[in-house]
């Protein structure tokens, strides 16, 4: 088995600046929100209910199942993000949870290993009985890898226990044997974390079943047909209606998949494992057939604030190449979530900074605008255009909200977005090979085997990033940076060009070595594809990897024909006092002056200027509701 | 009770042209494929039920009620139409289905005077249980309009006598009294039918009963909250989510309603009624209250083709000021048809051409896009930008048709279209209390009180108009005719400034006297208000009160950057080989370069010119399926 690439979390320590802020608040804050949350303690947010299961079906309680088919998940996301934390700091409630949660898991689980609440306490469900719909296998794949989080943090195997007996459970249940069922989860999850399993636990069982769940997907007879008669089944869900098998991305073998279709965060997730068995197992039908998938998705599919999944009200969709409506986009925060884990796979299979650039993309943007400010309001769905009246009268808008809320009814982004910030150092830096690669710029201090790098920088605000070696481990070791356009130097000599994407140097370290780069941060107009039908005749702006949006807040109401005119200069301001300090766009803006009719002949629509002050998109909606655009209209003069 | 403004419709004889072509194919073709609809024998079409639920319910067959609550609506409007269409030729198989359907309703009819097959033939389902949904008095409605057309064109008593039958059992049944329900329909459309009856009949308790419903409407208690209650309903029906009480233009008093709100057509059926029973009763509470409503809705909520309802899966719905998005227009045909029927009454309110120009525009644009050249395929939902990719792929466009189709499961659009072109004449012209007013050009022949007109015209191809006055009546009399920008003159004078957009003469007509006019049909570019998103940065083409479309068929795929310069010279041209002769729109168009990537930073996106094709929008998707706009890119070179 190769060596994992990951860095031991604590090994990567955030200290500030905006990722290193936010990872912190998610800690102090939102975590301990969370729990309330779940334990249904937040007056006026839909119940969670999702730990209460978990007590009733290990008899500490009496009552019924409440929430959805995978509420379970949302425990599991949470403990998982729980255990990240108590990597760097302890705090009492978050430790009486956790042991509280491995106390109750333990007893929730059934002889045999089962564990999935909704099964155990609904009346008349059977295990195994909707692979495609009931999310059971959904469910122990979060449970894995927060038992897998757990034991790296504690040491303790209690949970882990826990967690391969249920796996066994699974090795004897599914498989291509005569007695054992030949399927493949619902909704992909369980694949990924059974990799995990087997690195933690180094039995390769778990990842041949994997294996077995990712190769059989898709293939004739569609289980999910045959299950479906076997239930007699009369109408399917309405989710699926508009890509049939391909919503569970059973269309066809994984190996045959040149588009990335269906559900948003079951393709991610998928991905995720395929790029996962590639690099374990060494298969390059899967490695080609990843590359394939994001080379699609990235020319066709992809939203300019790093997000996927176009048709909202079906199913959370992948729709058309090109079709990325920017009013019902669907941009869930776990498909962005999705896509980081998937992106950071890849970069496993080849270092190559198109799958960093993405990773950054959907970070800076639609990850962190998933979560408020204050750190306890959440965004499901993340839209690129909002007019607060249209999106709440409009049916086909009634997944938007045009405000981020204290919770969901289906609460799979809230712990999803915890758990992403609170395990970011294994995003921003990797072990390869020969050494280090470093893949995100934050202010951090990284120490391992025999590294000690603090990294300085007020990027993405500022250019400058300077990276001293403390500490280098004995003889030549290779560092690798990711380019950003920039020319890195040490002691004022440039370290030479860049290897798709990555500058990488091979020498021995010394203590005092200082590398520094100015990474351009130019304010850029953005166009799309012409076929993006929301984006034609305009641009978004950008500066590095920070998308911006306008807001009614500051330029008030009517923003459909708000824009920049190309010749405009546009300035990136420093504001210290707008949330901590961002850097917003400032200079002319435009928009059309409301005629006296609905419709005119007039040759030219009159305009007026105002200023502009266009703010990063993820600090969208954090100063009252209104609407907001991110595709401002591109004015010639 | 005033003067009837309409002219009896024989009077008005349509001779040929876009829209006397368009009505003969309706009697030649249409209603005969329909009659074979509602009969069900359209091989691949879904089955109607309609008559066989006559049937059933007059005791000849034996079966269940299949189809929608209102199901029988179907075969009124297609009577209805029948009825008009007699006035101008007779054909075997329609006069044989009149004299079936006269003999079915009278034997279907209960003794008290009840007649509605869904609550007649369903088990456990009674009268007036639910009047928000189950349309029987939207039934009712349908059924008195056949009645009086039946009459009027055959002078037999007998549809007239189950009709006045059936009122009388309303008139019992509904109003203010201790033992009457205090209720109003669900969806308007008796109301207009009562006040026809009342003057088909004389007798104006059938007006007070449509007065009753009008002005009962939206009063606290609701009374669809209070039978909703009665019911013990759990959850309201999904349609009415997002405007509860507005859904059925129910939230207040018509009289203090403000803005269209709610389902379209209902919102259509019920101005009309309003109108009608301000111009019976002279309530000038309900005219100013209509007033109101119309310049709102031109103000904020017409497209541009002549079209309401923007808000589709959700309920057919009016939505937000100015919120008009193209790929998911709902611009249903039957609204646009009420929409006419509406404006046409307006007329009847006051002599002002704002009316006769939406009608227009409804007639040339929105309705007559409702049926396909063939006269057999029809639009329930009228797109304004298809692509058929994204068009059936995406949830919220479900409702889209990219294609016009042989029947509908919900079937209200196709005899409701026959029915409107079926009685044309009566939009054409109207009487006035001192002559006659010309709202529509076309080539026709009027006969009338002594009045003998000729209209000879190729409007809207060309410009020029020529009226004939064959006969006139003895003295002085008045010809209203709409002025459409032109300078109408007669024997080389001008005829003098238009009021209100009608050029008024009185004088005593000869015979022999000519009037002529050049109604002027530049190209236009049109432009939305800033507010429409839609149409942001974009223009339609109009030439007179055609809208035009361009079609992939003419120019490829990828219409989004599809657009024109400026500056670009636009040409009519007559093609007399497309569909029996149209005049499209040529030049030179415009599009974007496919370039590599999804996302760009250059500063100006590549451009290519092709030839432009425009076509009149209601002439779309008969030659084949492809993606189809209106908004077209406005470029600045």
């Amino acid at each position: 088995m190769p060596t994992p690439t990951a860095l031991p979390l604590s090994s990567v320590r955030l200290t500030g600046g905006v990722l290193g802020e936010r990872v912190e608040r998610v800690g102090t804050v939102t975590l301990l929100r969370q729990w309330e949350a779940l334990n249904d303690r937040i007056p006026g947010a839909p119940p969670s209910h999702a730990v209460r299961n978990l007590r009733i079906a290990a008899g500490d309680e009496t009552g019924d199942f409440d929430g959805l088919w995978f509420q379970d998940s949302d425990v599991a996301k949470w403990l998982e993000a729980a255990c990240y934390r108590a990597r760097f700091a302890s705090d009492p409630i978050l430790t009486s949870a956790m042991d509280e949660l491995v106390d109750l898991y333990e007893r929730a689980q059934e002889d045999d290993g089962y564990l999935h609440t909704y099964t155990q306490l609904t009346p008349g469900a059977k295990r195994w009985e909707n692979l495609r719909d009931y999310h059971e296998l959904y469910c122990f794949g979060h449970f894995i890898e927060a038992a897998v989080a757990h034991y790296d943090t504690t040491g303790s195997p209690r949970l882990l226990a826990v967690a391969t007996k249920l796996a066994n459970l699974l090795v004897k249940t599914f498989g291509a044997g005569a007695d054992q069922i030949r399927a493949y989860p619902g909704h992909p999850e369980l694949e990924l974390a059974l990799v995990k399993l087997a690195r933690a636990s180094g039995d390769s069982r778990y990842r041949d079943l994997a294996d077995f769940f990712v190769r059989e997907r898709g293939r004739s007879p569609h289980y999910f047909v045959t299950e479906a008669e076997r239930r007699q089944e009369k109408t399917p869900p309405v989710w699926s209606y508009y890509d049939d098998q391909a919503y569970w991305q059973a269309h066809v073998p994984v190996t045959e998949q040149t588009e990335p279709r269906g559900h948003a965060v079951r393709a991610m997730y998928l991905y995720c494992a395929m790029a996962d068995l590639a690099r374990e197992t060494g298969a390059t039908d899967l490695r080609e057939s990843c590359e394939r998938l994001w080379r699609e998705m990235v020319a066709k599919h992809l939203y300019v604030i790093g997000g996927v999944g176009a048709d909202g009200p079906g199913g959370e969709n992948f729709s058309e190449p090109y079709d990325l409506p920017d009013d019902r986009s669907y941009a869930e925060t776990c498909a962005a979530i999705g896509l980081m884990m998937w992106a950071r796979r890849m970069l496993d299979l080849s270092l190559d900074a198109q799958y960093a650039d993405v990773m950054e993309l959907a970070l800076y943007n639609n990850v962190l605008a998933g979560l408020s400010q204050d750190a306890c309001h959440y965004f499901y769905v993340n839209p690129l255009a909002v007019n607060p009246g249209e999106t709440r009268r409009r049916y086909d808008c009634k997944m938007v909200k045009t405000q981020r809320v204290p919770w969901f009814g289906c609460a799979c982004c809230p712990p999803n977005v915890a758990r992403l910030l609170s395990s970011l150092g294994e995003y921003a830096v990797s072990r390869t090979e020969t050494g280090l690669a470093l893949h995100l710029f934050a202010p951090m201090h990284l120490e391992h085997a025999g590294w000690k790098l603090r990294v300085e920088t007020e990027y993405p605000w500022q250019e400058s990033i300077k990276i001293t070696v403390e500490a280098a481990p004995k003889g030549e070791a290779e560092l690798a940076i990711r380019a950003a356009r920039a020319d890195w130097k040490r002691a004022g000599a440039s370290l030479g060009e860049a290897v798709d994407g990555y500058v990488r140097v091979s020498r021995e370290w010394q203590p005092g070595d200082i590398i520094t780069a100015d990474i351009p941060l130019p304010i850029e107009r953005v166009r799309a594809h012409p076929r993006v039908t929301s984006a034609a005749g305009r641009i978004a702006l950008a500066r590095g990897p920070v998308i911006y949006a306008v807001e009614e807040a500051d330029h008030g109401p009517g923003l459909p024909s708000f824009g920049v005119a190309r010749e405009t200069e546009l300035t990136p301001t420093w504001e210290p006092d707008a949330w901590g300090g961002v850097v917003t766009i400032a200079g002319e803006a435009m928009r059309e002056t409301p005629p006296e009719h609905l419709y005119q002949t007039t040759a030219n629509a009159g305009r007026e200027t105002v200023p502009l002050r266009a703010i990063p998109y993820a600090w969208w909606g954090n100063h009252g509701e209104g609407e907001m655009r991110v595709w401002l209209r591109d004015y010639q003069s």
